[in-house]
């Protein structure tokens, strides 16, 4: 593993270079691909980035004019896994790699490359390469566009500095950003003020089939393919809508299904602080993260799965 | 009006001091009142906070064990203009006052008290409250919930860091609050990630109702007497849900009807970066700002105080 030192030079030595993202790009593997890219095109460098999947059109003002060139370097930013590039960018591996830098910030990173800078408790991977950037502040030219995109990796993957990998460097970082110019006040507006009206459509689709426990403390929604169809919205206009059962006030379990086939059902589940959404997936083999998880069923009926989730939810409930 | 050392000295030479909060009090005079009080307690001195109105259950956690005693000072934090206070709090100024000092960050502070600090680019009485306590930090003894009163101000009024008050000092601040121990994980989800059910439901039933432009710019949502009995709702529930037509994406003017009396209505207006809300209310005798204003009618049905707010948003649309 590169000390940080170690990253930051080799960042500036690197030309005729392939950035890569993760399929399904967010916000911080886009921010950090972009802002490393800009950064290199800004001190005369070629380089691209490099992601399989349609860039969200909320991301485009990340998005400079990038030459065309044969790549020389390969480096990734934001990819935990090599399971997680895609077959196209495994292509583009095969043809330009080895990858020769992985820079992440998950701690659950298995490494791909033959180098890896890991910082696993960096809230996003833009704060590294923020920290990386800023170390050889004076050899870069850092612009406003650049700001963008790193304050965009920073701000969704806490939430706009809700969740609990905000740290106070991730403050320190945003207000640095900030100074710089970052367009903070639309980046946010777009990232966490905006629903489309297929969203909402869903929303309330959804709201119409919630179903509460006596108690209230459980709060569950199905979401079934007529209803999608209905709303005209396909798998991935689901996420949002994931967290909204746990949202309702004193509700400690919130349990979203979501059909996938025929007799197929995904579920999702968010908890409070007492009780473990990982442990009441294991009842039926699903896993997670102890605020959030996932388990799947087939061949039962809504109210069955229902019933069944309900019942463990009910037996893991303050435990942790 | 004082010098930043200055407020900062007479903080700590209170003693005895009775600390007013505006009237339907919020997260900013709340934090900020509460904030000095435990810090004055912590040193052995005797404060209290008085506002006339409830304290919502979402705030409790900041409320200390407070001390009876006649109080021989005053001072007012987050208010405005003495006509924010409300009748009660009136009353305890008759009989204890005048008002020694009133810390603000309100830019049309109206004045009231014999001394003023005003940070006019603040973007919340809270980020004052801890200047003013950080310029004498070592005569205090601050802590985590003296840090979670504070970070409850900052991030409350900023939206969690995304309006456009937001500050480089508004994060830098955060960051050494949560480096204090601020619980900012809990806040944000009471604060930002909670809704009764009562909400959902009347958000629900108004999603039902929404009325789009054919080209998609303007949202009208219209919240009936009726809708608000069957939601469970009064007109304090309605604040969050006045920002949500603005919401959808593509939507350059969101428009809110809420029906106050049998033949009255008022109306919101939220606005996107090109279009003012308060030159379409004025085209009714309303105003406001250029992002938020409202306006009020009488004696029209909906349906005519739809066509008229459209007609006036088609005109000033696009005009800044």
């Amino acid at each position: 593993m590169l000390t940080k030192t170690q990253a930051a030079e080799k960042l500036l030595q690197l030309d005729d270079l392939l950035i890569l993202c993760h399929r399904n790009p967010d916000g911080d593997t886009l921010g950090s691909g972009f802002a490393l890219c800009r950064a290199l095109l800004n001190i005369g460098k070629r380089a691209r980035v490099f992601c399989q999947d349609k860039i969200p059109d909320k991301f485009r003002y990340m998005v400079p004019e990038m030459p065309e060139f044969e790549p020389k370097h390969l480096i990734s930013v934001d990819v935990a896994d090599f399971a997680l590039f895609g077959d196209k960018t495994e292509e583009q591996i095969a043809l330009y790699g080895p990858v020769e830098l992985a820079i992440d910030h998950h701690p659950s990173h298995r490494p791909f490359a033959q180098e890896l800078y890991l910082e696993g408790n960096s809230a996003s991977c833009c704060e590294i390469i923020w920290e990386l950037l800023n170390e050889k502040k004076d050899c870069w030219k850092l612009d406003r566009t650049i700001a963008d995109c790193l304050y965009t990796g920073v701000a969704t993957d806490t939430g706009c500095f809700k969740f609990s990998n905000t740290s106070p460097r991730t403050h320190r970082i945003a207000a640095e950003l900030i100074e710089m110019g970052a367009d903070y006040v639309t980046i946010n507006k777009v990232m966490f003020d905006t629903k489309t009206f297929e969203e909402l459509k869903l929303e309330r689709l959804a709201l119409d089939r919630l179903w509460m426990s006596e108690d209230g403390k459980i709060a569950v929604m199905t979401i079934t393919k007529e209803l999608m169809e209905e709303a005209e919205v396909d798998e991935t206009g689901l996420d949002a809508i994931t967290s909204l059962p746990r949202k309702i006030e004193g509700v400690e379990v919130g349990i979203t299904l979501k059909q996938r086939g025929e007799t197929e059902f995904k579920v999702s589940v968010r908890t409070g602080e007492t009780t473990s959404a990982s442990d009441i997936c294991a009842h039926f083999g699903g896993g997670g993260h102890a605020r959030a998880a996932g388990c799947q069923f087939e061949g039962l009926s809504t109210g069955e799965i229902q019933k069944k989730m309900v019942e463990a939810a009910y037996q893991e409930m303050g435990r942790g």
